[in-house]
């Protein structure tokens, strides 16, 4: 049987005009809002050897790779399903020495082996950020403040962000539980069932269930909960990260969820919005493991615009290092006149080393 | 074996900053340039059914094509190694309705199965654009034009367009000599073996091989050459041609050139630039077979920046259509200021059916 003249596999399509300018301008705004907080663009190849790929990916990802031998190198390649794993293995190996923290911006195609109703289609675009050698609090309220200011740069009104604390029953549930028990309190939570939860006798862990919702009440109930001061470091990360965010988004916070957020480690979020079904991005910290087996922190998040991707960094573009404690009201001002701003995250960090040409000096951009 | 951590395939790398910026601020410049004159935006998909894309792609892409079986629909797939013959799927099947003069720009990576010493990259990126529904000398102006401002507009200083006369010898030959020997002629010219030539008795045609060089002294030789009158069209064509780039780029003719312009019909060209080796791109006039086996003329071009690419059309970008004998540089000025202009190729053409917003009335654009 030949193919009808014109007709596409299943879950792959031509973009047509206006469409393919449309979904351009999204990326570009992304990229371009993503840029000006100083992430440098790196572009890793469509295609890689499969262990590469998925050796570190998290199952699901693995079994959606679409793989083929190459009849070159006679091993197994495989397209791309994620690049925040490339981006991984480039800040462990090519990228290993270079000064941290290490902010890289991505974005391109990705494919998938299969498309489903949810999700027809098998090549969409991924667009990101990763902040790498950082996972603290404070990396984590710049990731979501860029994460919120890249959605609104698109043209996107209302953006929610979920705050969610992946390792939080580990965190608890370490000190009081067996293993198998923390597995299947987990699986519990997951299902929201606060019947199984009291017939499993977990009737203790109730009330986490009922911390889920608007920011403000839920970080009170948290506190509630928190009789062993367990959280107490993550309850105040999640109402800084909240506090950072301010009137940019709404924030909601479901601290036992963990669907997606395998990978990070104390900290994720999911980004949604007005009219728009379905998640756009998500993110959060986590760990890249290097060659040696070395473990590295990051905090980063991934975009699906589905379109085409750009970089958005201008020749030149003078680099302004903002020391700690400036106002983030101030950083903007100076992005708004083209600057890219570096924020200091610590007292480490070095403008020159980072590739600043100012610094943020009594208000003013001093050149360094 | 297993992949040491961080290795590639061969033919495939990461690109990192500065240079994955450097390439796409290159791709937007073409992409820009290309837009200003009204080419819209199409994205086709990185993965189609082999048949779909090698059916119709010449013998030596084809055979440069990485094909893998998917193992949802159970099919051939293949990578695309070019786009221009998507876009002429796209033209002749989604788009056979829409207006002509039909015009399209793409651009997006490309795989090849093979590295080779002088093209080690597998994966590179392919811009261009293809005006669907003409091959006349206006059309060969136009693309021309555009291919020259938008390298330019990249910052490559001085281009080289050589012009070359696909079929010429087919047109010459058709008249005079036997099928067979028309091949042997072929092979010759292209060996550009004037020996071989008089050897084989086609002495006659030693001329022609001189006529190659610089534009003037080539097109007075191919005048000189011309006796039977048979070339007049041509080398008028190309001599309008090479009078449109005028000073944008230096112009070259070789006229029997046929290495990679199969696909060409009367016209062709490829673009240089100085301290770049090799071809920047290529292009010319062809035709596109629709499903039905319809043949549709077109004109265009492809370039090679290997830079992630973008939609550079500025949301409802005001059109300005161009009416016959207007001087270019007048459009200049409305492109300057912001408008897309859609000239005018011959007298068929439909301002409003365009979708051109504008009309140039007396100096001035005048809405529809």
């Amino acid at each position: 049987m030949t193919i009808p003249h014109g007709l596409l596999p299943e879950g792959l399509r031509d973009r047509l005009p206006p469409e393919a300018a449309a979904q351009t301008r999204i990326a570009r705004a992304l990229l371009d809002t993503i840029a000006t907080h100083g992430y440098d663009l790196v572009s890793p190849p469509l295609v890689e050897f499969e262990e590469g790929l998925t050796g570190r990916l998290m199952e699901g990802r693995a079994k959606d790779t679409l793989r083929f031998v190459d009849p070159v190198s006679q091993r197994t390649l495989a397209l791309r399903p994620d690049i925040t794993i490339q981006i991984g293995r480039i800040a462990s190996t090519r990228l290993a020495s270079a000064p941290r923290p290490l902010r890289l911006a991505y974005g391109g195609p990705i494919l998938k082996l299969r498309a489903s109703q949810l999700a027809p289609a098998r090549e969409i675009m991924q667009v990101g950020a990763e902040l790498i050698g950082r996972d603290s609090v404070a990396a984590a309220c710049e990731i979501v403040q860029v994460a919120v200011e890249a959605l609104r740069a698109t043209g996107v009104e209302s953006v929610t962000v979920d705050l969610t604390l992946p390792d939080l029953v580990e965190t608890l549930a370490g000190r009081v539980l067996a293993v198998e028990d923390i597995a299947k309190l987990k699986t519990l939570l997951d299902m929201k069932d606060a019947g199984a939860l009291i017939a499993a006798g977990f009737s203790d862990w109730l009330p986490l269930m009922a911390t889920t919702g608007p920011v403000t009440e839920s970080i009170e109930k948290l506190r509630a909960f928190n009789h062993a001061g367990l959280l107490t470091s993550r309850i105040d990360g999640i109402a800084a990260v909240a506090e950072a965010i301010g009137d940019a988004a709404r924030v909601t916070i479901d601290p036992t969820e963990r669907h997606g957020f395998e990978y990070q480690s104390w900290f994720g979020f999911s980004l949604f919005a007005e009219n728009i079904s379905g998640e756009i991005g998500r993110g959060g910290s986590y760990v890249i493991v290097g060659p040696d087996g070395s473990e590295e922190p990051a905090t980063g998040f991934s975009l699906y615009p589905d379109a085409l991707l750009e970089s958005p960094i201008p020749a030149n573009a003078p680099t302004l290092f903002v020391p700690l404690g400036i106002p983030p009201v101030l950083a903007a001002q100076f992005r708004n006149e083209g600057y890219r701003t570096i924020a200091a995250l610590d007292a480490d960090c070095d403008a020159a080393k980072l590739g600043c040409s100012h610094r943020l000096t009594n208000g003013k951009a001093v050149l360094l």
